[in-house]
């Protein structure tokens, strides 16, 4: 693996392109993105919990149940949501496309979308954009591609990991975009995974979602569940390794990996929310179950006005404590403990001696843990959050217009 | 009652005062409160869902228990929240102190406080403030109290309203407060009602509930439950009107007097939401069910895509969309409509015919209505919110320092 061999194209036999086929008239940058496996791959999903669902989604859905799928088409600029059955015959007109360029079903062609919601796709620019990848596939497309998955992202965001298995070593590669629209259940955000481990459809999905669950669902930057949240791998089988069965060591290992590597991701999606300038982790413990731990961490995660608390550098634990109160989660307010990375700010249920100074110096960091202790349960879970800033309401007044 | 006996001074037999005590040191401005009724009062409260209460909330929901209320006492600058015991100490002194400045029972002293969560009481100034309320007290003194339970309220908020029963004539006042940590169930906000009104305090109650469902838990500014949320109301029956008694007209009217009164308090706490520049009106209908639509109501409501959209005249009913969808109630997309005001921006799942200037027209004015019908079902909801704007960031990241 060379150095330019990264994010999706890091696997064996995988290509990848980027494209800029003005999806918003308006804009210059690479819209469009191609993954392309040189052989039909075991394909899984995961997708947003919204019943309002871009037609990309609907069809991406039917793929994952076939369980086999070579290509992903994507396009920035534009959502495909709330379009109708003009939207239906559109993502598949694409999916054709891509199909008739590759010499491949177009039943194993997904079509992804990102963008503005409600307008039809500009399909003349779709298929040229589809047209203008295909040309331009190379083993080093990764980065391209990543580029052109990008909407208010500052930064691509791609990874790649490899997993030593008994015999042999398979390689995971996957690049994600997302910064606004994100929350949990599913995070908004379009993450595309390749590896050339050899993995059935229905295995690969339990390792998916495994790891999605412990990653992108445990991230928030604002509250808001997209019509287009999308996390689809692509396993070609191509790595000289055996073939990774439930119940095996290396099956355990590649799953922990895809842990890894999703998580990576999804606090890179954080990082780059939209006018983020904090990075905060939520660490809850002590409840009586992980499901309680998670109501509590998302609560804080979510809450406005613990954020923009973050953004203030203000050290305000009342405000987390409130959070912690009404997440719906059993709680006894006297054995609430919080801690901002090392100061201990609240204990049992009031104020911690501690210096005003000391905790605001903490909540000034840029990455710093709110630690919460809710008593003595096995229950415990962490969500990762940013503030709540001027510039997130900057770009979310202007971003259609 | 003449023009000066506003607010909670408006009906016969109540006096009220307000006091700057320098609750918080840097402040000049009036901080407590104190409304007093000429006899003991059925009282009947409606409080924060928050596991985490303020101490003052807990010793107001013992008093409600009893029935019987003659005082009710107010400090902003302060919330009394995470504070342990010593804050219950301190709500029991300061309802000692009102007592025996009205030679009344302690147990018939409500106290109430909003303001920073987790620093104890400073109670030399709390008790001096009792004092100056109990030497101020006036039935003229309604817009003084209205004025000194104010935070980051930039206007204050009194109502009243005249019922005429088959015999006599009721009056009910009201004074709020709150214009952050706004959320559903309940709202965070403090609001005191009086009335000369006869009538139990389990009447009483049934009245209350059903008219903070229809008004206090309909509105939104941000997403966060208070740990200080109360509604209280006080009725001594000082009026030459016959007692309200379940099932008769009068009770019903009385009742329905209630729900206006609160829908307009509500309202105007949504127009003072904390950096406000529009109020919206969110109404659902077609749902399966009122707390289906509710769900739906809730969710645009909340959502911090749509009150960004809002701000920035955006009329992006893709957002909506997306926000009804990822509310929990069942939806099929097909059959949403989406109106702003009279045009009609969504029809069965995707894009009405509309010109993008009329729409944009109506999300340019200070109010506006998002019109959302989700099919044939008799469910529907109203719910009131405000945008997320840049002044929204700047209270609350500089709240507290």
């Amino acid at each position: 693996m060379t150095a330019s061999r990264t994010g999706v194209t890091a696997p064996t036999g995988f290509r990848a392109a980027g494209f800029a086929a003005a999806i918003k008239p308006t804009s210059s940058k690479k819209d469009c993105a191609l993954v392309v496996s040189e052989a039909p791959a075991s394909v899984a999903g995961v997708f947003t919990q919204n019943k309002v669902k871009s037609a990309t989604v609907l069809w991406n859905q039917e793929i994952c149940r076939q369980g086999t799928a070579q290509a992903v088409f994507v396009n920035s600029g534009n959502a495909n949501a709330c379009t109708g059955e003009q939207g239906l015959r559109d993502a598949e007109a694409t999916a054709e496309r891509v199909a008739e360029g590759l010499g491949a079903s177009r039943d194993n062609v997904c079509v992804c979308s990102t963008g503005v919601i409600g307008v039809p796709l500009p399909m003349d620019r779709i298929l040229n954009g589809v047209d203008g990848c295909l040309a331009s596939l190379s083993p080093e497309g990764g980065a391209d591609a990543a580029v052109a998955i990008m909407t208010t992202d500052t930064v691509p965001k791609e990874a790649s990991i490899e997993v030593e298995l008994s015999r042999g070593r398979v390689t995971v590669g996957a690049m994600a975009k997302g910064s606004g629209m994100i929350a949990p259940n599913t995070a908004t955000m379009l993450v595309f995974i390749t590896t050339d481990a050899s993995i059935e459809p229905g295995p690969l999905y339990s390792l998916l979602k495994q790891a999605a669950d412990r990653s992108f669902n445990c991230i928030c930057i604002d509250n808001d569940c997209s019509t287009n949240d999308t996390v689809l791998c692509l396993a070609n089988g191509l790595a000289e390794a055996q073939p990774l069965m439930p119940g095996t060591p290396d099956y355990a290992a590649f799953g922990e990996a895809l842990v890894s590597l999703c998580q990576d991701l999804a606090q890179r999606l954080v990082r780059d929310g939209e006018g983020a300038t904090k990075f905060v982790t939520i660490s809850v413990s002590g409840a009586d179950t992980d499901e309680d731990a998670k109501m509590i961490a998302r609560a804080v995660a979510q809450s406005q006005l613990c954020k923009t608390a973050f953004y203030g550098n203000d050290a305000n634990w009342g405000r987390i404590a409130c959070a912690a109160g009404y997440s719906g989660a059993p709680l006894n307010p006297d054995s609430l403990q919080v801690w901002l990375n090392d100061i201990k700010v609240m204990e049992d249920g009031r104020r911690a001696d501690y210096r005003e100074e000391d905790a605001s110096e903490r909540v000034r960091q840029p990455e710093f843990t709110v630690r919460i202790s809710v008593g003595e349960g096995p229950g415990q879970a962490v969500f990762w959050t940013s503030d709540l800033s001027f510039d997130y309401i900057r770009i979310n007044a202007e971003y259609r217009s």
